[in-house]
């Protein structure tokens, strides 16, 4: 197939590459003239074949709006838009009506696999009309692993449940990522016992109930740097975890895990937490207990 | 009564102030010369009239438990020991038991209250048998608040009981500031809605549900510092926090508020977090994230 | 003053009544016409002197929105409109917004005290101009509980920060409901230690650092059952633990307290927990351990 | 080599015949007839080259303690026992101690893999004497997964350091469970959006980041039963998931996460909560809200 990929960034770039290296013709177009292929959105829409396809590849939010905003004003009825990043799953519908008032279709996919996917091929939750799904099905066959199809790729629902899963997905990886790191700090209070931390994750790899890419991920972190002394606790989180916990609020499953990972990662970002000043001065109020002054904190 | 109080420290002065104000007689024994009224705690048991009763109020654990040990030594069969200190009940029986064998009866009484109690009276949960319990009651009258015996004193059960009531009492306690400390921080984060944090707290203080006596001190420290710029979030445990979360997972109790509570302490005190540091560099492996090197942590 | 009240349930009954005593006017309409005053909006309108203030006092969301609806149809420019039930913040800007349309001017007031408010005066929260609020100010005065004015009541900031207030202080209320639940669950655990546990609680009332008002709840209720054998650990949530947690998670602020205590009443509702049927399948799969059939969950 | 192996129960057994395939002579003892090679743990003994390796395979705790205390009685010094159950690592200071005392030496072994392991081999997480493990090192590679030794055996400190990566991993082990169960309600909450959860799970087996061998689990699970229909939320534990949080504890670890999950396990059990029977009867004591009679819980 001949494509448009809008947001040509790491992602997008590796995206561009191993769906060429799978014979498909990739358009590029990029606010970054060093990384385009075309000079601007109309061009990118002139050189494609009609019924065209754009999938577009951006950070979510804002920017995600304001390019297929720009693509509902350049594309014609019979077109189809791809919305490959990592938006909330509530936008895609706003996003469709918006096309379909113009005859322009809609699809959302979330995409997992990191920096990793250009080589392993991406994992890909799709959400949509089944004949567009069908449609782009040679574009998704080229992204995803190798192996059956149904064990890189599902078509998840209507418009918004790729992105739902993709949601989803992220939220578990925060419980899995905190898991593993919660063992990796109760390992290492006990130097006394474990003396290579990273020797017990290397040696989990094979044969146990905890094995996993992320495992495998953290052996290779340990090997080079075993102490973890070059990089800080400060963690961001990318949207996906607060949405699921509000999700889960909102429809009242309990979400315990996936929660205190999520609030972990807040709290690595906060020089001081005002909370635990909240704390602090309470304990000092009823108890006389020692405190730090804030230039100590 | 006469009574020996062991440990004049900022609880035992302000208890043996109170029990003096009330008619008893108070002779206490400190390390410190300068505010112990013997020499030493041979002099203390020599003061005493027999069936002597020894209250001791020394930090917890270690000190405790050799206090005791030197008292087993010098006090006579039908003498009384009363450990008023936040030990861990589970001690109550190894030094009840160890003290019988010498004759020597004991209490454990857990004392809540902190450096308000000399004004207001004790919060008292009292451990051991009916009979002890009743001989030293006129002591336990005058540590107790005014009023109703049964709205301030408590005798719980046997031997450790106290000690458990008062662990008990403290886990709730770190859920109770908790409560109020995140809600500090949710208030303060939108400083466009609310302007005075602290003027919330102090309306809090009639009519509402969430009203009590650390509501009360929340509105003392906020308008001692109305944004506790001199205080920072580094805050202690005492022990009892730890033995309620390890006492729920012993008997299957869920207990996510009390430990969420007692993990944000520990969190507060940690420089950086390894567990965090973990997460970070997992997503660096996987997604070739952004981190913060060691040294801007 | 002569004001409007619109929803005369439970609250709104117990808060007219306490205006009343205080010397107001208070016109009341409801659905149900035994406890209503006229027999319309309209009726309401029309009995009320110019600027009207009318009170709306209804179960928040939907029917708030088509009571605001309708007074908008039916004020006049210079009216105010005041919603004191348990709206969402972020509502009042919409209503605010629309209302000022027609000039009628808004405020929004969180009221805590729940049944016990009549008697002892409402805790209040309020959001709008301070022009307004002064307007009002006797019919606060009248709610609120006797004794300085500013430790019963607040005007926190513009439209909105009223039912933020309150959204946090209810918040706040299911982190203290949950730490002496979970309290009350470790001290049953132990029945060979605690033999009353409802006598723990009540001998809290007094000088330890515990005490608060719901502490006093729990006394009565645990003197009226004991066991709580009367009762199930089903527990209903209002809405405004749902927004703290949302908006927390909005603005990065950690809450592991408040979402667990909110966590804890979601799944009190699940006959069954569909994660921890998955949890259980995953043991099955790995170690061959035993279940549960449906049937015996 | 020829070994003993004490328990020939569901793991035991497999652990045999994977030794026995391996080519080592397997002398097995069971209490059940049915399944021993030898009529009493005399024989075992008689039947084995001196130095003679014991390898201990039964259920935790008090079983364990006594089959030790059986060998320390029937094995000459130079003999070797190795612990494989799960038992808790601060027994095995005791065991080592009590064993040394007639020269017997001992390794504490932790091992993952469960019903699996008979064919890819089991992960092994070893503490002792570096020449104890050097000496049982045939052993251990007929148990462990083909491949690098590394990635499925280590020899991770003194010992008790196998039992405590055993525990710190089955802690992990309970995160991981609860981050996919916790998903999976989240996905079935939205069924208008997801149509086939399992299928979801199917397509994150290859190029996502949650992709792992607990997750392929998942997968057969909701194969076997789709919506999870013939299983209960009931859930055991096993105590590693306890030792971790106690230990976390201890050493002011927080461990948010693996907490959360071990109280997600013990709320499964529970017919009713305790704590949350008592929220209800404090909302009931403040508002008048509607709970349920316990009949209806």
């Amino acid at each position: 197939m001949h494509i448009g990929l809008v947001g040509i960034g790491r992602m997008g770039a590796n995206m561009q590459e191993r769906l060429r290296e799978h014979g498909h013709e990739v358009t590029g177009y990029d606010q970054d003239p060093g990384v385009s292929d075309v000079a601007s959105l109309e061009q990118l829409v002139a050189a494609l074949p009609a019924p065209r396809v754009v999938w577009v590849m951006v950070p979510a939010g804002e920017i995600t709006h304001a390019v297929i905003g720009d693509l509902r004003g350049l594309l014609a009825a019979g077109d189809l838009v791809i919305d490959g990043g990592n938006s909330n799953f509530r936008e895609d519908k706003v996003h469709a009506d918006d096309l379909a008032g113009h005859g322009i279709r809609y699809l959302d996919v979330g995409v997992s696999g990191g920096v990793w996917g250009r080589e392993n091929g991406y994992g890909l939750m799709v959400g949509g009309a089944p004949d567009d799904v069908a449609e782009v099905m040679p574009v998704f066959d080229a992204l995803r692993p190798e192996g059956d199809r149904d064990e890189g790729f599902v078509h998840v629902g209507p418009v918004g449940a790729g992105h739902y899963a993709k949601m989803v997905h992220n939220g578990i990886e925060y419980g899995l990522m905190q898991s593993y790191a919660e063992g990796y700090e109760i390992l290492a209070a006990r130097d006394d016992l474990v003396a290579d931390v990273g020797g017990v994750f290397k040696a989990w790899q094979r044969g146990t109930v905890v094995r996993s890419w992320l495992l495998e991920l953290m052996v290779r972190a340990l090997e080079q740097d075993p102490d973890l002394e070059q990089i800080s606790g400060w963690t961001a989180d990318s949207g996906e975890g607060r949405w699921t916990v509000q999700e889960a609020v909102e429809h009242a499953v309990p979400a315990p895990v996936i929660s205190a990972a999520l609030f972990a990662r807040f709290a690595s970002r906060q020089e001081d937490s005002p909370a635990m000043k909240a704390v602090a001065a309470l304990r000092q109020q009823f108890g006389g207990h020692a405190t730090k002054p804030a230039a100590d904190g």
